[in-house]
Order: C-alpha cells, then sequence, then structure tokens
C-alpha cells in the first residue's frame, strides 16, 4: 500500500475512533475536574505489568506527546501535556493455558496528566481514576489525589512514574 | 479541541509514525515470506497477559481490521486480513515495587495473519515471528510455522486464537 492511501485509511480510522470516544463526554468528570481523555483507546503502548499484591493485569499507554518524549528519550522530567494512561484488569487463568494470567475484568482506568503548574501540589501531575465498565469517578473529593501521590512518592527520582518504557525496536 | 483540529493533530501522528515504521522494511522477512507488518506499534491493544511457563509479559494489538472485528464481536472466525501481534517482554521486577512484574528486554514479536486460503495449511492463519531488538526471524524454513499451529491447536474452538480480547469501556 502506497504511504498517501496508508495516510487515508488511517485518518479514517481515527476520525471514526473519535467519534466514538465522543460517547464518554457522558462519563463523569473526577473529582478534581479531570476529563477521560478523549480517544485513550487508540494510544500506543509504553509497557505491561503484572501486580501480585492485588492480582492485576496492566497496560500502560501514552498520548502523543508522552509518546514522543519516549522516542527522544525526554522523560526526565516529561514534558507538559504528557498523558499516561492504566488500563487494569484483574487477573484470570487462561482456560487453555494453566501458566498464563490474562485479563478478566476491567478493574479500572487511571492516568496520570503532566502540567507543573496547575498539579504542583501533587508533583506535577494530575491523577485521575474511573473503576469498572461504568466508569465512576474514584474519590469522593479532589484530596483523592493525595492517595495517588503519596504512592508515587516511591518514584520521585523518576519523575513520580512507575513505568520505565518497554523496549521496542 | 475541534474534532477537525483533533483529526489534523491525528493525522499529522500517524503520517510521522509511518515514516518511522518504514524504516524496518530492512527487516528480513520470516522464512514464509511474511514481513514485519507497517505500523503495528501504532495498533490498538487487545489484551495483555503473563506467562510464567516461560517468564514474559506480553501486549496483544491488533490492526484495524482485527479492532473492528473486537468491537463487532465477529471473531468467530476472525474476518480475513485481520492481524494480531504479540510483543514479549521477559520478566523483570519492579526496582520500586516489589510485587511488580515489569518488562525487561525485548524477547520478540510475533503476527498471526488472518487468510483462509492462503494459510489453509496451518488453520487459516499465517505465522511469523521476529527475535529480539534485531528482528531476527525465527525458523530455518517455512515448516517452522507447523510448530506455532501444533499449538495453537489447543484453542481450535476459539478460531485458533489464544487471546480473549479485554474488557474496556
Amino acid at each position: 500500500m502506497k504511504k498517501q492511501s496508508l495516510t487515508y485509511l488511517l485518518t479514517g480510522i481515527i476520525v471514526l475512533s473519535s467519534y466514538t470516544v465522543s460517547a464518554q463526554d457522558s462519563v463523569l468528570a473526577s473529582a478534581n475536574g479531570i476529563k477521560v481523555p478523549v480517544g485513550y483507546k487508540n494510544w500506543r503502548v509504553i509497557g505491561v505489568s503484572h501486580r501480585t499484591d492485588n492480582n492485576s493485569l496492566r497496560a500502560i499507554v501514552g498520548n502523543s506527546i508522552a509518546i514522543n518524549a519516549v522516542q527522544t528519550g525526554n522523560t526526565k522530567p516529561w514534558p507538559k501535556g504528557s498523558i499516561l494512561g492504566k488500563l487494569v484488569w484483574h487477573d484470570s487463568q487462561h482456560p487453555h493455558w494453566d501458566e498464563a494470567t490474562v485479563p478478566g475484568n476491567l478493574s479500572h482506568i487511571e492516568f496520570m496528566i503532566k502540567d507543573s503548574v496547575k498539579y504542583n501540589a501533587t508533583g506535577g501531575w494530575g491523577y485521575a481514576r474511573w473503576k469498572g465498565m461504568k466508569l465512576t469517578p474514584y474519590g469522593k473529593n479532589a484530596s483523592f489525589a493525595n492517595e495517588c501521590f503519596n504512592c508515587h512518592k516511591a518514584v520521585e527520582n523518576n519523575d513520580y512514574v512507575f513505568t520505565k518504557p518497554a523496549e521496542l525496536p
């Protein structure tokens, strides 16, 4: 396929996707005013992880600013506007492969948005999480972000980000 | 951001990405003639998995035909042209979170391409794998695909696909 045709094709897909995601305008904002980022399901994979303390599998994705930062090695600190997303599923055992853990039900989706001024109180990152397929905002009031921040302090030297971008050719 | 602006922005990103991926034209084809699919790093996530038999973490991604099949529940069988990709990393322990397994070095990337006629001998799927960051083709001759197929026979009732698409809102 020629490059131009590929571009048109992909543009069509993206346009279609942006309309699909618009349906999430109806999802409630987080208590700190953050909304589910538009188009996050189209974002490129930065990493994956498996946690045995809460038995969950994660895909870590990033918006275009974050991906560009990864590709240029510009993540200390991450540039303004970077958004990292975690898509988190409860562990499930693969029915035909005993040693494989695969996604069960969705646990939650969560995002961290870089803006050193706006989110200065929480290390320069704004945090938000939505639970389950109904995308119920996590946290009763805006102070929930302190809970996120307290945990992320463990990786202060990595600009408060746990994820190390995975190696890809 | 208005939808039109978003479209232009995303088009720009995709164009840029397609140029980046073109660099992989230099990667050797698999012994059965399959090439690394263009743009696979932009594909949407279908699932993730963690295998303890070979200590690896995986992101499973799909091309637009596969993603459309997932969204419309049209995966038994998957439509012609569907491509599923697995990006596979060796396990590593997160340096600041003992109970988290995260990607270490890249193990390999692998793809299965649906074409019931062309790949009739291996269940309607063409298989290919490239090892490590140098993307060395796996398999000395085209018969390597039998090894893939023999393993995938365990999920014959799922059109030879291990991955069950993960729940996403």
